[in-house]
């Protein structure tokens, strides 16, 4: 089951590099982009990253068999209600939000029965926005997470699947209740604490930071709008690996005195080696591909 | 004041990169290396970090007229009592230690009047440990903090000054309770949270780890022994760190919440704007180069 007509709804950094990524994987189907603004579609496809544009959002549709949100969470509702009216029967719908189970819940709300939804996150981006930033190779070797639920039909899923395989990615399917918590404290709560380690910093300890500290607030870079909704949307969970972070800091500080040198020895040096074994199997996947 | 005798005392990663990069720019001093283990030694001379070594301290300082503390911080107490009754008159000496007013104390109990002590900390370094990783542009476009105190010639500083300069360093001076407590915030802290983030993981989600989570986590990778001595020399910064990062944390929980969006997106973006600015100076430091 291959895709011939594709409409990218919304045609950023991650919709900018799925056009990217199909062509340059010599795939056939037709893309169209849609969005607000005519200069970021003129520039997608001056890139190459969409066939054509529209700002319709019943043409951009009209004869695509798979949609793909590509906009900020916080639009899915909006977008969801508009889609629905516009959308043939039979296309498949997917997202590539860092949340999803609000958007699985609007979807199944929102969309009719005879469009499927399976939320897809590919675990790709940058600290960067916009199509300027789109490369072809963005998802190569990275993870795409799908949520089917009972209600999706299994070809939906499979259909889905190969497509992002196709662009270099590797699947894991959970829940997307699993999936919520598990990128909370994996994505979000990493995002939180680079962004919290910058904000503590007094105005005298700023110049002195090093590559280290560089490379650890990497991430805290990113959209400030685009990381409150998905804080919001994922707050039971976030707050959760916040309060576990708490605990962990807690049992931390217990340990940094001199009579208890050993345990506090035990526990970098396990950090050090989960953290090398996680490196270690990540270059493995990428050797393995 | 440039030095012709060096005497490098652990050739690891930074006893290893000084001498290679005194030879990278040519600097015609002769370095002498200075161990416990025979292998390393011989190693180090072979990439040609030190012209040649020794076992004996006596012989690794006796023309010595730049000695270079490069040994673990908990070696320190021990190196210094070793090292008094063998320095010539005059020979200044340094380290590369993360801490300072402890070295700076025991430097001034332990050695001789007639051999000043200016502390050194090249904030330059790597996860990996050992002289195979050393590099001769380690140091290039870091930062080094020099503590000289009022008891400290001020030829000396001057003189070390010159020295890391010319191996690509750019200087700051500090007191060593000004760095002790600005390297607990930009550096201890985040180490520690790098750790701590590694270890709150649970199994299912650490492989779903992608890009971010490995650079915020790099530095999680470090020594552990080094960074135990290191976190309990300078317990009392590092506890406020943790204390004051324990308020952030608790200041944001209370941000994720509906009705305070604007709020977080604000606290959110000024973390980005910050560390935005921070990588940008760096930038224009290196291109100042």
């Amino acid at each position: 089951m291959a895709f011939s007509n594709l409409s990218i709804l919304g045609v950023g950094l991650l919709g900018g590099s799925i056009g990217l990524g199909l062509r340059a994987s010599a795939n056939p189907c037709k893309i169209v982009g849609y969005g607000y603004r005519r200069e970021t579609l003129e520039q997608a496809q001056a890139f190459g990253a969409i066939d054509r544009w529209t700002l319709d959002l019943r043409e951009a549709v009209a004869d695509a068999d798979l949609v793909i949100l590509c906009t900020p969470v916080g639009l899915f509702e909006t977008m969801l209600k508009q889609l629905a009216p516009v959308l043939k029967p039979g296309t498949l719908v997917t997202d590539v939000g860092s949340t999803k189970r609000t958007v699985v819940r609007l979807a199944r709300d929102l969309l009719p029965e005879a469009n499927p939804f399976v939320g897809s996150h590919p675990m790709a981006g940058s600290e960067k926005r916009g199509v300027e930033y789109a490369r072809a190779d963005l998802f190569h070797n990275a993870l795409c997470i799908l949520t089917p639920t009972a209600g999706s039909p299994r070809s939906a899923a499979t259909g889905l699947e190969i497509f992002w395989e196709s662009l270099g990615m590797r699947i894991v399917r959970l829940s997307p209740e699993e999936h919520d918590a598990a990128v909370s404290d994996i994505s979000h709560l990493p995002h939180l604490l680079a962004a919290a380690l910058v904000s503590m910093q007094s105005r005298s300890a700023m110049p002195l930071a090093g590559k280290g500290f560089i490379d650890t607030t990497r991430i805290a870079s990113g959209d400030a709008r685009l990381w409150r909704d998905i804080l919001l949307d994922n707050r039971d969970n976030v707050l959760t690996s916040l309060t576990r972070l708490q605990n962990e800091i807690a049992t931390l500080k217990k340990l940094i005195t001199p009579t208890k040198g050993e345990a506090l020895t035990a526990w970098l040096a396990s950090a050090a080696q989960r953290r090398d074994d996680l490196a270690k199997a990540k270059l493995r996947e990428i050797a393995d591909e």
